[in-house]
């Protein structure tokens, strides 16, 4: 695959899966949403099939990675990093575009987020649309569960190349879809499941500088560990993998 | 494909999408329905595997588009134009076919929704079963948001043609139908996603002339949003799949 | 295929089939269940996986027909008529089987559905784990709705074998059993959706003997519509996919 | 395969059940998580999606069992038992991992799962999240609904490899693990569906070792249940296999 083919590539599949992935959050969270208050079943599922959506469409040019841990995971497990830094830029400049696109298709739903007359419900903060925030502030913890949940997700893309009968079969990004939506139902209770350094970072600058009402805080202090965390995961999860099979 | 094939596999293919579609709004919407008030997944779902079931049935006949904006996404890649007119009007007729019936499978349904003696509660507005609304009445942001969605459908399944293992093979349909299933859940929130001219256009037209008790407004006035918007991020998709792949 | 071996094979599918579902409905409605009262969705979705477990199993023995209605719709369509006693004769047997291995299973919560003391809730009626009931009492319109629901089931089965990429491949089975998840949702509102005369006379008939604490009613005055409404929808499924394929 | 390609299989695939098992269970159970009270949905699909994980991770190292039922069942069908002891060490172990590891994804949850100072809310039982409990305690019925739900997963299991294009397809493990959300949705009800000795005894003996707050009693006396019924249910498996297949 070219440079370019790549680039493009991570770019729309990136997008994709962040138009679905704050989507639903944009979905479940936001006043004068016909799914608002949907639950978490909604989140997971919504997440699970931006990826089935982002990297069937990125597949035929950049094979679809969408998230920086998969890549590093590839790249330590196979030791090509030569193309790695092209796939980075692209998940990023992707997940930015995304979180535009979201807040294109919720606009009429973010501009109506302010406090109404006579009402006592207070705008809804909007950061949890955009990027993770952890139930509990504990920086270890926090970072302990995003390296764990991130070899959950890479680990096992990993061994389905090997997995008879999957190998090149248009099947494997079916089952790292559902991977994902198990992922969000086991693993994000905690920090909401962050596992791609470029979907929480991408959105998270976009949430900075778009001009939304009543945004809140972008939160830039627990901005590293949904970015360290699942780059550790990745890695280990490359490494993991080459000591087992 | 013959030009009648293509007529009766859109029919045939369109009517059970909705037959699903409008009746998985029927059965979480209308009081005594087992199904009442089981949220939106349900109707994401539900609509997802009505493309499922509509698609996979239609595919041997015509494909199965089931979608102006998939003919026209088509179109403009394929810069094939002379059959869309037979697509076209097979799945506005065929949308018609299955709101009637939903209609009749839901009859007893129907006709329980009046006011009921010492009851407060008021007979259900019907078109929501049909047709959608907008959450937020803003023509400008409920068309961006129909354009962006149907994007979000149309141009994966451009791309899926292309992904190894998957060409030719039957998993594609089971994976367009559970994208359906993800749109739903991340973009429906505003406008409640039509992202198909036919399927708003032709159930509405329907409930226009039913004789549902209670039925409430058909609300013309919003229906060119679903029409003209879906059309435009169709021809949209073929463009940007013309452009990136 | 021998005549033993669809019989044997039906019977441990439907067996399979009806364990799952009626499993599913006890779930949901009995007390000192840890699924009770979690929704229609998990009906839907208890339904569906079990007609992929009974299927996919009873598929090397019988083809995994599991339904009356699924029989005859193929015999309408192929004019063989031989074997269809053997598959109705191991359908009807199996939903008996079944039954009584969902009674075994939940056979501590069937004792527990009395009333307790000092307890204002009433026991749980029980006839809707095993059979149908329907929301509106009114035999022209639950007919109409099984025989629709039952041609939205049958049609789209004869179609998939016409798919290109799908004929003889184990994903039907997969698929069908997510129709059947979408008729479910879609469908199932007004008569909870038998759409299979063994599915719902052999459970009544197991229901009607075994010894229930608080059983209730069997409802034998309903018990024609859910058999006759599938057999005429699984024969009109026939003739339209032969006028229409 | 050789004894520590089976092992090491084993060990990684059924940690990563755990993890998602035991995750969604932490997830839906404990205070400050974002899944709480999401449901029996929840808790099935993350069941069922744990299997997808880890039996495609373990798949090319040791075919992925991660249940002594399964390996017993395919021993009994097979008559081969000289690699069952390599399988269910392997599992054991595997699942003991799978609970430190979900201990440590939920680590901030478990150490706030304390009475708050004016908090009327006691602190939640922590077994429900390793093991599983029943609703009644009856140990003949609870043992005969380990039995047959273990039949169950078992027995279609065995004949899925028989399924025309199923057999050495990608597509299985898919399927399985669709099957343990059918099992969790219709046959979790009454002792929360252990259906795997390694999958309760693992964990529970973690349960009883590590040093959690609050974490209540690890229930011994029901812990034979959980780990004879699945063994005697595989086994049965197996032996209804030979018979009708």
């Amino acid at each position: 695959m070219s440079n370019g083919d790549i680039f493009v590539g991570e770019i729309i599949g990136t997008a994709i899966l962040i138009l679905f992935g704050a989507g639903v959050c944009a979905a479940v969270t936001l006043r004068y949403s016909k799914a608002r208050a949907s639950g978490w079943v909604v989140i997971a599922f919504g997440w699970g099939f931006g990826v089935l959506a982002g990297a069937y469409t990125a597949a035929p040019l950049s094979g679809g990675h969408l998230n920086p841990a998969v890549t590093i995971g590839i790249a330590v497990d196979t030791g090509k990093w030569d193309k790695v830094w092209v796939y980075l830029l692209g998940q990023v400049a992707g997940a930015m575009l995304g979180a535009v696109l979201t807040y294109l298709v919720y606009f009429a739903q973010f501009q109506a987020n302010v406090r109404e007359k006579d009402s006592a419900e207070e705008p809804t903060p909007t950061l949890g649309i955009f990027s993770t925030i952890p139930e509990i502030r504990n920086p270890v913890a926090n970072l302990v569960t995003e390296i764990i949940a991130t070899i959950a997700l890479v680990l096992p893309i990993l061994a389905f190349g090997l997995t008879k009968g999957l190998g090149e079969s248009g099947t494997t990004v079916l089952i790292v879809s559902l991977l994902v939506v198990g992922i969000g139902l086991s693993l994000g209770g905690p920090t909401g499941y962050a596992i791609n350094p470029a979907r929480d970072l991408g959105p998270r600058i976009v949430h900075a500088f778009l001009p939304i009402p009543n945004k809140g805080t972008s939160d830039w202090g627990y901005a590293w560990i949904p970015v360290v965390g699942p780059l550790i995961g990745g890695a280990l999860a490359g490494l993991i993998y080459n000591a087992a099979f």
